[in-house]
């Protein structure tokens, strides 16, 4: 059998983030799945067919994939971001494990992407520089108990937070509540930067403190990122960049004015 | 001024997940910083002064490359992977910050890569594919205290955990105390994933639990991923593939059975 199933990032958004793997996996993919916005964003071919679906079908979507690679399709299901962070990554082995034994035996890979969490740190700066948590702020698959434990506990271990998902029109409540929970928690002076749509022509950055920020200030479209009692601000002397520089040390503590290197 | 400054992430290893913008500052670049098995990876050509440096002086090359960019030079500063998660973002921002007050003016940016975390995730399947945290496990630069308190309230809040810097000949027993603490707080069947050297010739992907884990599964070319209560592995029927997918559903609790979505 010579078809395959390659679950691609897509990356944040603009064409020079996506990677060259994910770039020959759509050239020579014969079926892209996603949902209707990504599909869109791989560019019409002869000999390539384009499946777009809305964004609350994810199984049947998965699954309608897995079916095209066992008929011997090249299939390639796309996410925005990284594939495997809040993504279809996930709803393809649900979609694998729950369904025919024979799927077990497909050629599915899964291709990294540059996630938007990465791409908002990057836009200000550093603000994952040193330890941090990731967390989906959206209850429509956990419970909304889940968030808030996990917010708090995150406070106490002094994470620096990525948030996905962080406001819809369906949940407006929830991120206000979750601004109200770390404001408790990690107090008005902390940082927190709304990275809206990063790396598109939409691409809208803002840094303000937990005192200041509202849940206005964010979308479905936003990367929210809090960061740790550590992290700071660095003001910039450059008219084109009206936003501060964030960042966070890699040191903590006694071993602040240390130079020695943890990096990978 | 004609100088800049770009923090770019070269990506876990292949050049195939080096993205397109990364790849032309790296051919517009008249000087570039970093590491040195990282400096080898960028060609040399005509024009371009590679300056290589040891693991321990990221303070002394941040310094460096910084005062290259403001006599005018345009400097590429290289980290593996994604440069925000501990790289050399964080270090060109407190050299930033602690010196020249002109430096402020410069043009300095960070280019996000695919990093060590993502890819090795993307190598078994989707084992962060729900909520997670990531944690540097060198305390060259914090205490081991902070670090034991961030492993428990971790799996306290049941994320999955990515770790970087595992092991070393300096650290021998951190990460031995490490697998402990997961142990006594995740239970023996908890899945845990060695990626060793992901995406390059060297690549070794081993799946297993923390009751049979050892800490010389890993060394520091190994990114550690410890799955949530939630993370999942399914067998493959493909010779080819010994090792199973890992991946981390969707849904938390009476919201297992949703198929609505909270990709962004």
């Amino acid at each position: 059998m010579s078809g395959w199933l390659k679950i691609v990032g897509l990356g944040p958004g603009s064409d020079q983030l996506v990677t060259p793997e994910v770039s020959v996996v759509l050239a020579e993919a014969t079926d892209v799945v996603g949902y209707v916005p990504y599909v869109e964003r791989v560019a019409p071919r002869a000999g390539l067919v384009r499946h777009g679906s809305d964004n609350r079908e994810e199984i049947q979507r998965a699954e309608q994939a897995l079916m095209m690679a066992a008929e011997g399709r090249r299939v390639a299901v796309v996410s925005s971001g990284d594939p495997g962070v809040f993504a279809m990554a996930s709803a393809v082995f649900e979609a694998l494990e729950a369904g025919d034994a024979h799927w077990r035996s497909l050629d599915v890979q899964v291709l990294p992407g540059i996630s938007a969490m990465l791409a908002a740190s990057a836009s200000v700066g550093a603000p994952l520089g040193h330890d941090f948590c990731c967390i989906n702020l959206s209850d429509n698959l956990k419970p909304w108990a889940l968030i808030e434990k996990r917010l708090r506990l995150a406070a106490e271990a002094d994470f620096a937070m990525a948030f996905y998902n962080p406001r819809s029109r369906a949940r407006p409540e929830g991120f206000a509540r979750t601004l109200e929970v770390l404001l408790d928690a990690c107090g008005p002076e902390r940082l927190i930067v709304f990275a809206r749509a990063v790396s598109t022509p939409d691409e809208v950055i803002r840094v303000t403190t937990l005192g200041e920020a509202t849940p206005e200030m964010a979308d479905m479209r936003t990367l929210v990122i809090v960061g740790s009692s550590q992290t700071r601000r660095i003001e910039r002397q450059n008219s084109e960049q009206n936003e501060p520089w964030v960042y966070t040390p890699r040191s903590v503590g006694a071993k602040s004015q240390a130079s020695t290197s943890s990096a990978v």
